[in-house]
């Protein structure tokens, strides 16, 4: 087998076996595979399409290039959500304790952002003192002994998905169902989770822009899951605005606290309600859907989500005080607001600039390497549907650096549409993907 | 302009401007744009294809890469002839001095063979003393005192070339139209010549082995040809079987005497007079094919195509005599013949096998690095259509070796099939392309 007559079979529109698509991963891995064969091949894979065992392959191929998470010391059924990322998304910030309050066992690793926010390792730095990498043996204890533990990602974890999503962002590769599905659940079924319910965003703020791209995706990454032996479910859901109201770090976490306070935004608990029951399903500590968002609503009212949130906050070492009183996160030195300067209902709202707003602020990463102020970031006033006056703002952002903060004002202004008439209603959720099919909403 | 975006640009299937093209040859060429996000290009390129102008800029960014052969020091339309390449190909030795004795400058830039035999270049130097690498100003002297000169590639001959070349040739990404067509015409078209007769071979032991592709790559290279003003034809002729009945290099030289002398095989003949008509056709020396065809043959009848390749020989440093006596060449130690173990009718010729049988003597490279045994060859008695009695030689092989000679019997038998039935006769041509399209013989 030589990596030249693979390169040419995927181009003739071939389907590789198992043990050739292993040749490839492992090759390339092991830098035996140089990266122009590899490009050319990706290249190929983008226009001829991996079928599902190909794509199946593929993922365990990458799954296992480096460290499987062993789960198999902490008892039950462990669960984990993974959302392809919007921007205001905090969902893991509530739905996690919600959860874990339940006794299912959270044992989350996660990524940190690059682009617009932080990612949900960030955002917990919010919390002084919190250590996002604790030793494995006690992130194991902490889920035995209180259901929920969130850690960094480790640096061996799918490497050849590293590897190759590298070489991808740099050849035009990017955009294959496949290899999107593959480089996502390659990390999940790595973290060793037994129940994996992905949070597939849509619309102009997602990675995929179009309902029908973040189905097919949805449905890919659900095939791969349940096809080696996970329990994969799929909600698509709305990133045609910013999720929520906050957006950046530690006014993320705020807002999320406010929700397990049974004080936050509607699109917010819905999704996360959603996502959550989903979890509870696949663990089986529900029968429906009803009875699982009945469990986790349950979970604000008698408060034991926002108690267990504290209680993780604890276990790994930050100041749990900051749950009661969130004003002892990180605050900004300066407060704008951004004027409306006409009258109408917000139409449009580009969220990606949105995002780009409180990048500008401060709030995301350039680089790898830049730092993240945890303080910035954006009330938003004003979302979809929203009536607005003339002169009334539409957010107020928080910044530490005027020059950012004029920049950032102009931007957010421009991500907005005012017009006349009044939209239809936003849609929060677009369908369910299961192992039986697609539910569209 | 970056080479994100042109990638992405040819994955979604557009049209690159000639600018766009130029930035990437160019790039690429000064290293500044790397193998892998070059080799995802060309896998888009052979994918999405290339349209008409897109394969003119690619050509001409190429063959500008690296130095332009000046050739307006040379007085008369200058015509030159380049094939793609096949087994037992000596036309070049054939139809350079016919052309050239007619007053047809011919100033040919020749490579070196890689793979079943030598090329132009290395068949010459079975002429003991014969030098393919005299001087710029002396090649161009030759040729306006006699019409004639032959030299090796200059190094900075369409370095793009050479370069996008060695990595297609690793990543599955050679068997595209454009790709194919830019390469071989950007050298063609960097040596100089006014006029371009092109050889394509179709068959068992062609680069393209359907007539289709063939075709649709003779077309290519003559749109290209006359998009920058040079006159070009391409003659399909057939690889179904060795041209001529000797292979190797001396020997296939010794057959191209014997053709000038009148005694040569009708095939090597017969492709030699058209692709060398259609020269005097560009060069305007004729006005039409059978006017041109009684030209050429004229100079084997008063022999002033033999003398012509001795005088060219000598002019540059060769032992002219060789041409009246060509056991003057070097000379094989051994000679066996291929016997036939049953009776019938040579139906079928694997000829790449042939070609490889002669490189297994020692008459090819195996690599850049390979020393070529200029003696070693084979002299074919049998070919398609041939009556053979079991018992009776197919060919002769001359090599230097009792090892390679027992390998190289056992693959040349192995590529004939002899059957019962009388195949229907070969054909030696099966089209022309003219700036008016194709005609198919």
């Amino acid at each position: 087998m030589g990596m030249y007559d693979l390169i040419y079979k995927k181009k003739i529109g071939g389907s590789l076996t198992e043990e050739e698509i292993k040749f490839i991963v492992n090759g390339f891995t092991k830098d035996e595979i140089p990266d122009y064969q590899m490009a050319a091949f990706l290249m190929a894979v983008c226009l001829k399409g991996m079928d599902k065992s190909e794509t199946i392959a593929l993922t365990m191929a990458m799954a296992h290039s480096g460290e499987m998470l062993d789960l198999s010391a902490i008892e039950g059924i462990k669960a984990d959500k993974h959302s392809t990322g919007g921007v205001g998304d905090k969902t893991s910030l509530v739905l996690s304790p919600m959860v874990a309050s339940l006794g299912i066992p959270v044992a989350k690793m996660s990524g940190r952002g690059l682009g617009h926010t932080g990612g949900t390792i960030d955002k917990l730095e919010s919390f002084p003192g919190f250590s996002t990498s604790i030793p494995t043996g006690q992130f194991i204890d902490n889920v035995n002994r209180m259901k929920m533990a969130i850690v960094g990602q480790t640096a061996n974890l799918a490497p050849a998905d590293k590897k190759i999503y590298a070489l991808r962002d740099v050849t035009a590769t990017v955009d294959n169902i496949s290899l999107i599905a593959g480089s996502i659940m390659s990390k999940k079924i790595a973290s060793g989770a037994d129940v994996i319910v992905l949070d597939v965003k849509t619309g102009s703020g997602a990675f995929m822009k179009t309902l029908e791209d973040s189905t097919a995706l949805a449905e890919a990454m659900v095939e791969i899951g349940n096809g080696v032996g996970r329990e994969t479910y799929a909600v698509i859901t709305d990133m045609n605005q910013p999720l929520g109201r906050a957006v950046g770090n530690s006014i993320e976490v705020a807002e999320a606290i406010r929700t397990l306070q049974g004080n936050g935004p509607e699109d917010l608990l819905e999704v996360s309600l959603t996502l959550g029951s989903y979890m509870l399903l696949g663990a089986k500590k529900a029968g429906s859907v009803e009875e699982a968002r009945k469990l986790l609503k349950q979970t604000i009212t008698d408060q034991s989500a926002l108690n267990k949130l504290a209680e993780f906050v604890r276990a790994q070492g930050g100041d749990d005080r900051a749950v009661y009183n969130t004003e002892r996160f990180p605050q900004a030195s300066i407060q704008e607001e951004v004027i409306s300067d006409r009258e109408g209902y917000v139409t449009r709202i580009i969220t990606d600039e949105i995002g780009m707003t409180s990048l500008v602020l401060g709030g995301g990463r350039e680089t790898k390497d830049s730092v993240i102020d945890l303080s910035v970031g954006i009330q938003i006033h004003k979302k979809l549907g929203d009536k607005v006056k003339a002169g009334e703002s539409l957010a107020s952002l928080y910044g530490n650096n005027m020059d950012k903060m004029k920049t950032a004002k102009t931007r957010y202004l421009k991500a907005y549409t005012i017009e006349d008439a009044k939209p239809d209603p936003a849609k929060y959720i677009y369908g369910i993907v299961t192992r039986d099919g697609l539910t569209q909403f």
